[in-house]
């Protein structure tokens, strides 16, 4: 079996782990109970209440989407695989296994007094996952250099400083969310969004950044 | 990597999700309880009284295999991708992710007076995915042309009318279901059926349909 | 795309099918509660007293194993799909996907005095994954012979007599069931165990029979 | 298709149920209840009392992770496969798939005074694993032989050496555990994290024990 196959398999076993966790979120989500005698608008509002929760679907399943895309493009600069690898690329997918439960947690006490709390919590999570992204990023240089010979170094450091920007990111939204959860919250969604649309320009931009 | 491994790549990620969320399906189908001192009649018609449940688990995972085989013919079309398109196709796959919701709420209360609301609901989740695959369908032609040359602008165009008329159906559905719930999902029903019917009977007598 | 291409991705989509629902037999298996002041003997009797559900997720592992393994070597037999087919394997992977609810049903009541009605329940789906199987068999052949031109006519008619088989036994256990459930079930594991065992020493016997 | 390809199938079949198995474990991470009228500093002292919860996850997904690097290595010992096998690494992925529910009865008890069961069962688990893990084993070598001639005879035995190294550890820990819980526990972590580190440390400084 050559270093493509296995690196074919680190990231099929990956996305296995993305889709399941992006997918489980929806057990999250709780059909409300309708009680007797209520009128049509107040079954829709009864419906509408769940926004919480639709809100913590939304983040964390564009959260696994944006993850999913950029280990895509990490992965390509690879081209062969260490043992180190291997596991500090299963501590990732442990982080993101773990996004069902702060989003569940977010879910049910955004819309409460313990708001600060959740977010505090849900933002801990992301701080998590980027520093797993940095402990996979250093794994693909030590022991062994897995990237490919043909990627700069400008690219490399670029992704880095990416990394650590992320991880500035999570740190200030987390200490912020514990006195102003909802700016904290309204932050990770807004960094979500940016880090979407800058992502599709760049790509569009610059043609040559794929290798 | 070439272009033809990540659309691959994409393909069985998007596969992973649409078996996920088929089979999760099924966690809405409860046991029921038997009390003691029932006859067996009796508990044969417990197990009957699941029917709302059985029928939105059929509903759902037909609509989930229907999507699965356009998913598969749109995909053979392309011969490379863009980040838009990465994106686009999470965007579907979220709103594919979210079908066991309104199942769920369907099968709670398609055989309640609040039956109008569930299939209201229902059939906008529909609507959703169908939206959804416009912008899928879109994010093919820009910003960057990912369809193979040889595919016929007639054959693009077909594809694109299907899609619009899905979007009209539901949007009739919807409306309808308000007053007329049972007509508004026997019309659900109808239309998955003739689409597998029609879509067998396609393929088997155009067999240059296919690139 | 070839056809050699699309046979792969029905397989693996199939494969996640089988994988999920195999998985999420686990999910039935719950924790005791183990009330305070009990023995450590009270609490391994606790804990034993799990039996009905353990053995249910025995054997419907078991089942699903079995028709992976079959799956797979059937879908060895062909060099083409057909829309038809698409949809038979995935009303297949629909009756399969069900599993976990008489599983669940078996679970619950095998040990009271409605396991004939549970027995009876899962016979009946087991009838019914071999009844999808036969459809998945005909789709082979109709409207498109898509099995190779090497496979002999014999084997064909083998593979068809032992699902026909397979209908008989499980018409037979489900109506042995209404009145001797325990053999009833002992009869469905002891099909399973020997199908195992049958298959194993045939395919070390005739190595030819691999297409 | 190739053995080649039989091989890749049973590998991404495997990968699907570790990838499922590792995700579902997240499922036995609860929402606490946050009632009215707690301070913040009570909401965070009720997170950190799920620790019984967040360690026995941490626990299984190293387990699993651990299982999986193994098996992807020992699979690439192989260059054909046979049905024996099949049902073999089918026997492998049961045990496999019923780690959640051990993890489930570890992570409800540790905490109480029926540690010591809970942890004998999940002991037992892990036990059960390692013998799947030797079935899976001879099964590579009765009644086909199945690995690549070029594989050493030392190799070969250093594997099942470790294999019953294994089953000898899980005995005593079980044993153990009885009396001695908490320490049955830290040896089960203990050995999980040995593993971890002496697999990475082994793997950079023999380069050729790939094969």
């Amino acid at each position: 079996m050559t270093d493509k196959n296995e690196l074919t398999r680190v990231e099929s076993f990956s996305d296995a782990v993305f889709a399941i966790a992006g997918t489980l979120l929806v057990l999250e989500l709780k059909v409300p109970i309708f009680e007797s005698g209520l009128s049509r608008g107040d079954v829709w509002k009864k419906l509408a209440e769940g926004w919480p929760s639709y809100l913590a679907f939304l983040l964390s399943f564009g959260t696994i989407l944006i993850i999913w895309v950029n280990h895509h493009f990490a992965i390509r600069l690879l081209n062969k695989i260490s043992k180190s690898f291997l596991y500090a690329n299963g501590f990732l997918l442990l982080t993101i296994t773990l996004i069902p439960f702060p989003t569940a947690v977010l879910a049910k006490y955004i819309d409460t007094k313990y708001a600060s709390t959740a977010v505090v919590f849900y933002s801990l999570a992301c701080l998590l996952i980027n520093l797993a992204f940095l402990v996979w990023w250093a794994a693909m240089h030590r022991p062994v250099y897995l990237i490919k010979p043909e990627v700069t170094k400008a690219r490399v450091k670029g992704i880095l400083s990416q990394l650590w920007m992320g991880v500035g990111i999570y740190i200030f939204t987390t200490l912020l969310s514990f006195w102003f959860p909802v700016i904290g919250i309204v932050l990770v969604i807004a960094v979500d969004i940016l880090w979407i649309t800058m992502s599709i320009l760049e790509r569009e931009m610059k043609k040559e950044v794929s290798v």
